[in-house]
């Protein structure tokens, strides 16, 4: 799909999320893609080699477990980066909404394949 | 400055930003600058041949005019792509609450110098 030539609305696009844990693309911009997502309950372990992660949260609260740190909690209006490579585990004990930034071609599970492993799509 | 190890709290950003059309770096992933931005009235026309610039809006409604298409107006909770080498336009009536994408170096005013134009700082 090509970028989207007029303004891409959040909200709109959260509202098409019909699956937990399963990001939807909404625009790229410099070769990165930012996808929407609802999440809910723990994910899996996993890292990405092929860049940054970008989180940000729209709604509710996110916690990204580390490997190497301390967790973050993100709150609506946060933003947090995990590192290339780093393994993370995000958790929501609550639905919460998010947008994510990740390299083209990145799987949401990593190399790891769950039943929680999703196909690239846009909406 | 390194990036952050904890969330950025967009709001608490924005909250230190004092000057209009000043955009200040807040986080860096994948290569990219996330700044934060409070704009009004009307900015230079200009364009950025390092890459596309993608703005999110936070609050307020900002309007960016084109060269060669209409231009987009963005609400709270709109993003909206211009592309490498694109002139264009941003200005808000009101005063505006923005998040901005970009590569870094990229310089607020392109290649336009202007009084407007304003120097790379983290906050």
């Amino acid at each position: 799909m090509a970028r989207p030539e007029t303004p891409v609305n959040i909200e709109e696009k959260l509202a098409k999320v019909t699956e937990h844990w399963s990001p939807k693309t909404v625009l790229e911009a410099n070769g990165l893609e930012f996808k929407a997502a609802k999440v809910q309950g723990e994910f899996v372990w996993h890292d990405h080699p092929e860049g940054d992660e970008l989180f940000l949260v729209v709604r509710g609260e996110l916690t990204i477990d580390l490997e190497d740190r301390p967790s973050a909690v993100l709150r609506a209006g946060e933003m947090f980066v995990v590192p290339r490579g780093v393994r993370h585990r995000p958790r929501a004990e609550q639905e919460c909404e998010i947008v994510i930034m990740d390299p083209p071609g990145v799987v949401n599970t990593g190399a790891v394949t769950s039943d929680l492993t999703a196909a690239e799509e846009w909406i």
